[in-house]
């Protein structure tokens, strides 16, 4: 398809100007030089005016390897960046523009990528300002591993690798040492470091088309990053192959590109190449920490896993190792507001895992119930006999539930409200302490969540663990503390659920009988009285669902007409079981004192 | 095509796991929580043990949103991240196992994005951690503006803006407040901000295949994070039209979503989905920047840009206006040791340009030079001849330079060098100063550049740079300084240009050249002697080029057999107007004696 790539951009020959505007919206410690717009420099606002009492450290390039080099800039790193078009060296004025902005008595390293184009604009810029009085130095990277040693001078691109000695030069800047301390230092890294990228996909220009180079099944490694062929295509691998596969190629004693052996230490770098989500890069480094120490006998120092030299929007990443010694951890380490250098990796590395932490054991007074097990009291036989008729009643009204639940939603709420309850009149022969009523509501709530699953069960696990909280809180367990838990179940089932008085849920049952309950007991009402009369402002309010619309839950993807007259059966259910235990009291009670 | 989407991953089942073990690779103040791999928590490695004497913040939900949750746990953050597999809410144990491991006895917020399964999930934990004893509050964030104001709870889903509240609950965690304050802090943020995203592209779940959902010009608009359609499908824009589109819809006055008005304060936050450069984000927020303030009044406080909650790969950005006051930016702008907070947006603005500065007037001596100008020094004559001479001898081989470069290159060095020495020759007349040898070196550079372009133009205008800065460094001239010169210029075009001895380009010329000229002088011989000995040596080195494999320049793509017996070019032309100039100023010498 001879489409343009998508991307989101205006103009494709406006693309650097208009990122460059956007980083500087973005970091307000960055400038850019305004005036001519050719001149596309990014540069620290605290450095400019030809004050700056350090070593300034430029980099640049074409563009489209954002961040690179403009998120580069800040204190403790590089002093300014030099933007060409996308995949062009700038031009001669702008690099001797932002050599002028930055540079004071102390001179100016500029750092490069070893391609043709930058070295010349680079050199000369350098040559030129030389003869304007400034001191100059360059250090240009090749950390290409790709490729077989080359003949000549084209054979090691600059890549990502270009990143970490931009690092150690700004660090080394900022301590205060001279230019030709700074320099040696960049030197020093640019010859410890190699790189490799296994591509994905290749790059689009902007406004241009996309190339079918890449097969859906194929990927290419040992690329460059201007779009040009990779080394080679392979099939898709899986990311262990892969990342197997680049170490082996940057590491190889035969090309001896890095002057790293079995005890060296190193740092690794995890690049994205544009369009490759986080998760995969972080999965690369998860592979290539162990292997680097395990298969090769490397230590891995420090890890920098992100986005830092990109290909526009190509997919897949590059793997960069620097040997690293004390002086470069240093420098690796100084603290940067250079927005893209990453946050967190600094420092050695503690154990990465810590166990999973025990919950905490069974208290002493639950042991203590269990043992007491046997003699229930007074209220612990008026639980369990609650307990049991809710749970028959709810096994009763089964097939109800279901027909309801078969016109508004899918069907089975009667089946799962029969799984539930037959769960709990098996576990509350053996599992219940019905003395501890608190502990009781919170096991329930555990039978429900393990047999019923899905969206009823977690509510009604939500309901009786809330309900534990509240009754927990106090030794002697009345009415009143009843009252207090039916009124915090409520609240925690609206607060996680989402659903208010009125969405057509089970809410629409029990909050009325929260209301009466409360009411009824502040206006003196013995309890039984209370739970009765609750339990009756309950039914009627799983009745008044048959006009209501459905806000949450299945029910609210079907059509109102569909609803009307029918009850929506999770309020019907809440209804029913609460009212059962409501008359289980009452007769509890009056057979105990007739 | 159905063929899975291209990831670099393993079994597309451990992605979450795996990506998890990476990023505690690549960051050493991160943990994660061992033993139970059904439990996927991430936390802060000063944090654990339930001795953590701050309020902890802990997120979480389903994966596939990387950086988020995992990449914000740090200091001044989140405490730790609770990871489901892709797209889905963790388990309760999952959410359990965090608030253990780092709640103190400050208690613990959690912060989570409003869906049903994340909702449910963390509110059964919530509750089962109050149960345990354990002091939580829970704040939803649905920050979603792409749909009309819903009837029920489903309408408003958590997006990139859960980030903005993460930050404002860390900050507030971190600063000693209680749980009551941080969680009205992340209350009051969680209301103040709204989202809307526009997608390029589908996302692809790993192991599955890549929907092709969307067409090749189009794109989605109100988007989801996990793959759901968007609110509406429009044809491929500029980001500028996109942008202006967003915005209008996030700050609808009819919708009201969010508390902001003309003359609000707010920040701005531009995420990538995942496959989004850096490059596009940037030039989004470069329009939504004075969008905000000049058509809607509001005063943009501070401007996140980057990958902070994406969808997997999908490609495209969201954009996010959060209400700002002075308390929410001063929680904003606190440190944080989290790797994915951006580094660099904190603090006020200063104006985003700084003018290209002027290149330095020119001297006082070169004014001098300028009214001198009509009188010429012996030295000035001599070096005029020199110039002259070498200039024309270039003229007359332009054939030869020609034909030999049609066979070993592209076959314009001829009538490229013919252009620089016809400039020359007409710049001389107005524009050289002859007296000072050392600015008229400089200006032949120029007029090289200007009209040679190309690798050749800016080589020699290296060499003519270097040599300026090498003899202005000296009052008086003579063959010593003009010999250090040559090798100053030698050394520089070596350096940026990449060649040394051997490598079949011009300096096979003036390196012997340079030798021969440094010995002569050295052994006592005058500087005529050595200067015509020198010649000899830069003709002798050419004519060796026929021998030579070519290792830079574009001789070095063409197959070894093809460049014997055929010079190189470049180095025959050095070697002609070295010649030239050398027989010259002997002739000049011997005129003037004579």
């Amino acid at each position: 398809m001879a489409l343009q790539g998508k991307k989101l951009i205006n103009n494709p020959d406006d693309v650097v100007t208009e990122f460059i505007e956007g980083l500087v919206e973005t970091y307000p410690g960055l400038q850019y030089l305004d005036g001519f717009p050719e001149i596309k420099v990014v540069l620290r606002a605290d450095a400019v005016g030809g004050a700056y009492d350090k070593v300034a450290v430029i980099s640049g390039g074409g563009s489209g390897h954002e961040p690179a080099h403009a998120g580069f800039v800040g204190p403790g790193m590089l002093t300014a960046a030099v933007s060409g078009d996308v995949f062009a060296s700038p031009p001669v004025d702008s690099i001797l523009a932002a050599i002028r902005a930055v540079t004071g008595t102390m001179g100016c390293l500029l750092i490069i990528k070893n391609y043709t184009g930058d070295r010349l604009n680079f050199g000369l810029a350098a040559e030129q300002a030389k003869s304007e009085g400034y001191k100059i130095e360059m250090v240009i990277v090749g950390d290409d591993c790709a490729l077989p040693p080359p003949r000549g001078i084209a054979g090691r691109r600059g890549l990502a690798g270009t990143i970490l000695v931009h690092k150690v030069a700004g660090a080394a800047a900022d301590a205060g040492l001279s230019l030709a301390d700074v320099a040696a230092e960049a030197k020093h890294a640019s010859e410890a470091v190699g790189t490799m990228g296994v591509a994905l996909s290749v790059c689009t220009l902007p406004g241009q088309v996309t190339s079918d180079r890449l097969g859906p099944e194929q990927i290419e490694l040992g690329l460059g990053i201007h779009g040009e062929p990779g080394a080679a295509v392979v099939e898709l691998q899986t990311v262990d192959v892969v990342v197997e596969h680049v170490l082996k190629q940057i590491l190889s004693q035969e090309t001896q590109y890095l002057p790293i052996t079995r005890g060296s230490n190193a740092v690794l770098l995890i690049n994205g190449l544009g369009a490759t989500p986080v998760m995969e890069l972080m999965i690369a480094a998860r592979k290539a920490v162990p292997e680097l120490q395990l298969e090769y006998g490397i230590a891995v120092d420090r890890v920098y896993t992100g986005t830092f030299m990109t290909s526009l929007d190509m997919a897949g990443l590059s793997i960069t190792i620097m040997r690293s010694d004390e002086n470069i951890l240093q420098r690796l380490d100084a603290p940067t507001k250079a927005p893209a250098w990453p946050v967190g990796s600094e420092g050695n590395r503690p154990p990465a895992k810590f166990p999973v932490p025990v919950p905490p054991s069974p208290s002493m007074k639950d042991d203590e119930i269990l043992s007491e097990r046997q003699e229930l009291s007074k209220q612990g036989c008026m639980l369990e006999a609650a307990i049991e008729a809710a749970a028959k009643e709810l096994i009763d009204l089964k097939d109800n539930l279901n027909d309801w639940d078969s016109k508004v939603g899918d069907g089975d709420c009667g089946t799962t409200m029969y799984r539930g309850a037959t769960a709990i009149l098996e576990d509350m022969k053996t599992r219940y302490h019905m003395n501890d009523a608190a502990g009781t509501v919170n096991e329930i709530g555990s039978t429900i969540r393990k047999v019923m699953g899905g969206t009823s069960g977690i509510l009604y696990d939500i309901l009786c663990k809330a309900a534990y909280a509240s009754l927990k809180q106090n030794k002697n367990i009345t009415a009143y503390e009843w009252a207090d838990a039916l009124e915090a179940s409520i609240a925690a089932v609206s607060k996680y659920g989402g659903a208010s008085a009125g969405y057509r849920t089970m809410l629409d049952a029990l909050i009325p009988a929260s209301t009466v309950l409360k009411q009824s007991l502040k206006a003196g009402d013995d309890p039984v009285t209370a739970f009765i009369a609750s339990a009756e402002a309950a039914a009627a309010g799983a009745e008044s669902t048959k006009q209501m619309q459905a806000k949450a839950g299945r029910s609210s993807y079907i059509s109102p007409d569909h609803l009307v007259s029918i009850p929506d059966p999770g309020a019907m259910a809440a209804a029913a079981w609460y009212r059962a235990a409501a008359l289980s009291v009452k007769n509890k009670l009056h057979a105990s004192e007739s």
